[in-house]
């Protein structure tokens, strides 16, 4: 029997662990809390608690692994295997994550950004084909991403490689982004940027639209609730998407002309919006791409879903 | 003695080659006319006469070398060791560029395309300090490129990657392209660029600027008068100065933000306006980078000038 790999995706509320094999298929799941008291002290001893409570159900020893990767959030060292200032795990010092496995375990412990991991496993075994050109970018809360290149996980100089939210792409009225800075894609294409761009347009709009009077009644309003009524042709809804499509498909063309990747590759919450998303952005990258990227790189919607963030981990330990 | 290396950098107009060592040190240089008559079929011929020719002057054999390295203009497959479609050199159906080489020297040989090799050279010994994240942009009658990202040469999925000139920063009244396409970087950062952004701003522009009444007289206004003008403080040349520098300093925070480089190098014709371009650029560069970015990515000059072809091109025997 071939030797398995744990993969696991480190996040705010939840762990989640996986066994893998080393095509990337997911034997077995499952997940536990994230208990952040006691500043995230908890966090590391409960994962490995978790594991060893595996082995022991199952009859297994670390002879039966070639390693363990992990993805986290936060400034990961992937070289010393160190994470700071993760600020949903309360992780403000430095956490010798590496060290701390490894001694506890005895395998190999290879770790990355969550973004990075999720990326990795969208290109292993998802909508990226196993290809060594692939770029994923997460449409959620705000906009992440993950940049694969000639095979390898571009980090960068100083890890800040693939922050694909932080493209500047609007520079007629921008709004101001988390990061100090403007115009971010993340300010109009995350699940928050479309709500921006809705109170944008709404502001500007005079017809009466249903979202237009949603807005004005002060209704919650959703990124879905914009797509959902794009799609029934709602006027002002029409009008919020077509920015967003305008923003993230230049955004998507210019990444291919400095990458050419095979795939673009567009997860996370907002892209559950799927096929009627992907018509906007593909028009708005083919206008603003040049031939050869334009017949060579595909955008695409994520396939692994929230099991990304386990394959690309157990990725890390086959590098 | 440790072996040497030849490096060729193939122009329209003239071949340049080198004998260097590992190192990248170049031990001598020369160059021969490109005789583009007869489909560029003497091209190939010509340079293996005169390597041979320098052989026989040295007494050198080829067990005295590792390999030849060049850079072509073209579609260049460097697999298959082949180009297509290099106009300037009359190519334009396949040449097989390795396998004329390798059969009359006998020696290896590797072959990229002209940008990329430049960026290579650049990134060895040049600006890039040998890093292995550096984008190298030459500003010349074109905007081309060359990506080094976690010490590979970033290609893409179809040869297209490293394609700065055709980042889309122009959105307003954008110029069209070359390539087809409208508002590239190369419409408004190239030479050519810098004479439409003048030829806009002029028509917009009512004072009595030096630059203004140059338009005005139909005199052949070059990137190089717009900068010198710039410098002494005309009016009209800093309007476009600065419309330069927004388009060219938000292209580069955007590269820096897909692949946080230690080294953005800036290069070719234009880059000759040195440290007053780089500090509009800087500027701009600055404002549109997310802190990490801007404290690890560094725009720079490119210090190899036209030896960076022949070096980039000596570096892929080493890799």
């Amino acid at each position: 029997m071939s030797k398995k790999i744990i993969g696991i995706d480190l996040g705010g509320t939840s762990v989640k662990l996986a066994i893998l094999t080393t095509e990337g298929e997911i034997q077995e799941k499952w997940s536990i809390k994230t208990n952040i008291l006691d500043d995230g002290s908890h966090i590391v001893p409960d994962i490995i608690d978790s594991i060893k409570q595996r082995f022991e159900t199952h009859g297994l020893t670390k002879d039966d692994f070639l390693g363990i990767g992990m993805g986290s959030p936060g400034v990961v060292d992937s070289e010393a295997g160190t994470v700071i200032g993760a600020y949903n795990l309360n992780w403000k010092t430095l956490q010798l994550v590496k060290e701390q496995f490894e001694s506890a375990l005895g395998l190999p412990f290879f770790i990355d950004n969550d973004a990075n991991v999720a990326a990795l496993g969208e290109q292993w075994v998802g909508a990226g084909n196993n290809n060594p050109n692939v770029v994923f970018m997460t449409l959620g809360t705000g906009v992440g991403g993950g940049v694969i290149a000639a095979g390898n996980l571009i980090r960068g100089v100083k890890g800040a490689g693939g922050e694909l939210g932080h493209i500047t792409v609007d520079f007629d009225e921008p709004f101001a982004c988390t990061c100090g800075k403007k115009g971010c894609l993340e300010t109009v294409a995350s699940a928050t940027g479309i709500v921006n761009l809705s109170r944008r347009y709404a502001d500007q709009y005079a017809g009466d639209a249903k979202l237009k009077q949603m807005i004005d009644d002060g209704q919650d309003v959703t990124a879905k609730d914009v797509f959902d009524l794009a799609k029934e042709g709602d006027d002002l809804a029409l009008i919020v998407y077509r920015h967003f499509s305008e923003y993230l498909g230049v955004a998507c063309a210019n990444i291919a002309a400095v990458l050419n990747p095979a795939y673009i590759v567009l997860g996370g919450g907002v892209s559950a919006a799927g096929e009627f998303l992907l018509d906007g952005v593909r028009k708005v990258f083919a206008e603003n791409s040049f031939p050869q990227i334009k017949e060579s790189t595909q955008i695409v919607l994520a396939t692994r879903g929230n099991d990304a963030g386990v394959l690309g981990a157990a990725s890390l330990v086959l590098k």
